[in-house]
C-alpha cells in the first residue's frame, strides 16, 4: 500500500526555496532522490549563498573546493566528494557516484576528472563578489593573524517520499579561507549525513571537524531506530555531545543537525542560532528559527519578518 | 591509581612486528598514541606488504595515494589524509593533522602540500615491484575487463597504555587499480576507526566503500559504551550489518574489525578469513586467524605454521 506521507527538511534560510521546489516535486510522487537533487542544486545555483555551489567562498589560495554527497536510504548506496573543483553542481556529481560499488568517493583532482569524464557542467566557480570578499579578507590578514574561521553553512536536505523511500544530501564549499584540500563532514558518511528508508535520516553543517568527531547524524538515525522521535533523537545526540566535546576537547564549534524519521516526523538540534526550512505532506514549506534551550533540548519558532528583512539585506550588502 | 594494564590490537598478519613493537613500548609505559605511530610505521616501511605504504600497489594511473588516520581517545582529536602521494609515513601526517581543531582532515595535493610545508620525509612510494605488478594487471586488462578489486588490506591498530590512554590509526594505499583520488574508510571518523579512552576503541579493514555505509568503528565503540564486551559488539555490529547490506544492497564486500575496551579486552567480527596480531600485559604477541562462524559468532584461533610458511612464500614470490 502506498502511504501518501512525504516531507523534506533542509539546513538555513538559504534552502527555503530548495525546499519549496522539493516539496512540489513530492507531493506529485517525484522520487526522494530526485528531490532531494533539486533542492541541493538550487541552493548550489543561487551565487549569493557564500558557502554553497557558485559563489561559494575560496580557500586560503582563491580556488573553490566544494565537498558533497548523496545517499540513497533504500539501498544505503553512498557518493561523495572532497575538494572538487569548477564544477557547477556538485550534488549531481556525488549522486552520480552513488550508482558504483567501488570507487564512490572522489577527493581532489580524481574528483574533478571524474565529473569531466561523465560531462558534468563545469565552470569557474569563484564569482566577483566571493572573489572580493577574499581579497579583503587577506588584506585583514595581512594586519592580524586567523583566530576563527566561518562560512561553514553547508546544505544538507533529506527527502521522503510518497513510495517510502528517503534519500539525504550534503553540498558545501566549506570553510571560507581553508588550507587547500580540507575536508569537512559533509561528505563523510554518518558525521555529515546519514540515511536509512526504513528508520530516517538526518544531515548536519557546523564546524565539520567537531561533527565528525561525534559522528552525529549515524548517531541520530541510531536513536530513531531505537524508537526516538527525531527531536528526541536530535537533542540526545547533539547537547549531550556538545558537553562531551568541551570537557573532553577543552572547545567546541558551532554545529546543527537535522532529521527526519519514516512518517515524516522532524527535528532540529543547534548549540547555535539555527534555521531551517521544512516542508510535509500537513505542512506548507516554512521557515523556522532554532535555539538551544534549557536542559538539552531546543526551541523552535518561526522566522520574523525582521529577521528575513535583516537576512535579505546582509546578504546582498556591498562588500 | 595508575592501572598497569595495556594492550595492542592491529589488523593482519603484516601488522604482527609494529604489534611486537608497540607491545614493547607500552610495556615501558609509552603513550597509546606512540604506539600506534611505531607500529604502523612499521608496517608502513615494509616494501613487501602490498596495500600499506612503500611498496603498497598504485592506482589505475599508476600512481601510489595513501589514506590515513589517527585518533587520540582522550581528547577525542582526529587528523586525517585521503590521496595523499610521496609521503613516507601518512600516519605521521595524520597524527600531525590531529594537533589542529581546523583543517585537519586534509585530500589530494592539499595533503601532500601539509606534509611537504612541515618537513615530512617524502619519497617516491612505488617499488620496482609494485611497478610490475601494476604493468601486470595492466596488460591483463588489455584482455579482459576488470570485474573485482583488490589489495585492500589497511592496517588498522589500537593501544591502550598504562595510565588508561587510547588512540587508534590506520594507513593503507586502497584499492589496488583504483581511480585517481578514490578514498575508502580508512580516514573516515567512525567509518574506518574510532576511538574513547573511557570506551574503547575500533578500526576497520576490507571494502571501504561497504565499512562506511554502517560507520562499523563508530557502531562498535557505541555498543562497548552500552555495555557489550568487545567480542559482543564486534559480532552484534558486524553480522547483522552483512545480512542487512545483502539484502538492501544486493551485495556486500569482504571487510573485518577489530577492537579493544578500556580494560584491554579485545573481539573482532570479519565476513573473511582474517588475520591478526594482538598483545596485552598478560599475553605477549600472537598471531591470529579468524573466520565467521555459526550465528553471527567469530571463530579465532592461532594461525598454523603451515599459514605462516605459505603467506612468507606468496609475499615474496616472484611476479
Amino acid at each position: 500500500m502506498r502511504q501518501m506521507k512525504w516531507g523534506t527538511i533542509a539546513t538555513w534560510r538559504m534552502a527555503h526555496d530548495g525546499v519549496v521546489k522539493a516539496s512540489d516535486l513530492l507531493a506529485q510522487q517525484a522520487q526522494a532522490g530526485d528531490a532531494v537533487e533539486a533542492l541541493i542544486k538550487t541552493v548550489e545555483a543561487y551565487p549569493y549563498y557564500k558557502s554553497v555551489g557558485y559563489g561559494g567562498l575560496p580557500n586560503e589560495e582563491g580556488v573553490v573546493e566544494m565537498d558533497a554527497a548523496f545517499m540513497d536510504g533504500d539501498t544505503l548506496a553512498q557518493g561523495a566528494v572532497g575538494g572538487i573543483q569548477n564544477v557547477k553542481h556538485a550534488i549531481s556529481v556525488a549522486r552520480a557516484l552513488a550508482k558504483y560499488h567501488y570507487n564512490s568517493f572522489r577527493v581532489g583532482e580524481g574528483a574533478t576528472k571524474f565529473a569531466l569524464l561523465h560531462g558534468f557542467e563545469m565552470t569557474n566557480m569563484l564569482t566577483p563578489r566571493a572573489k572580493a570578499e577574499w581579497q579583503k579578507r587577506l588584506q585583514v590578514l595581512r594586519q592580524q593573524p586567523m583566530t576563527a574561521y566561518d562560512g561553514h553553512d553547508t546544505v544538507g536536505a533529506i527527502a521522503l517520499d510518497q513510495t517510502g523511500s528517503m534519500a539525504v544530501g550534503t553540498s558545501t564549499s566549506g570553510l571560507f579561507m581553508k588550507k587547500a584540500g580540507r575536508v569537512g563532514d559533509s561528505p563523510l558518511s554518518g558525521s555529515g549525513y546519514y540515511a536509512d528508508s526504513e528508520i530516517g535520516a538526518a544531515a548536519a553543517t557546523g564546524l565539520g571537524e567537531d561533527i565528525m568527531k561525534g559522528c552525529m547524524s549515524y548517531e541520530i538515525v541510531r536513536r530513531m531506530a531505537a524508537g526516538a522521535t527525531p527531536q528526541a533523537a536530535c537533542d540526545q545526540a547533539v547537547y549531550p555531545f556538545v558537553a562531551k566535546l568541551k570537557a573532553r576537547y577543552g572547545k567546541v564549534g558551532e554545529f546543527s543537525l537535522i532529521a527526519m524519521n519514516h512518517n515524516g516526523e522532524w527535528g532540529v538540534a543547534t548549540n547555535v542560532e539555527f534555521t531551517f526550512s521544512v516542508a510535509t505532506a500537513d505542512q506548507p514549506a516554512q521557515i523556522l528559527i532554532a535555539h538551544p534551550a534549557a536542559e538539552g533540548q531546543t526551541k523552535i519558532e518561526p522566522v520574523s519578518e525582521a529577521w528575513l528583512a535583516n537576512y535579505e539585506r546582509e546578504l546582498k550588502a556591498p562588500l
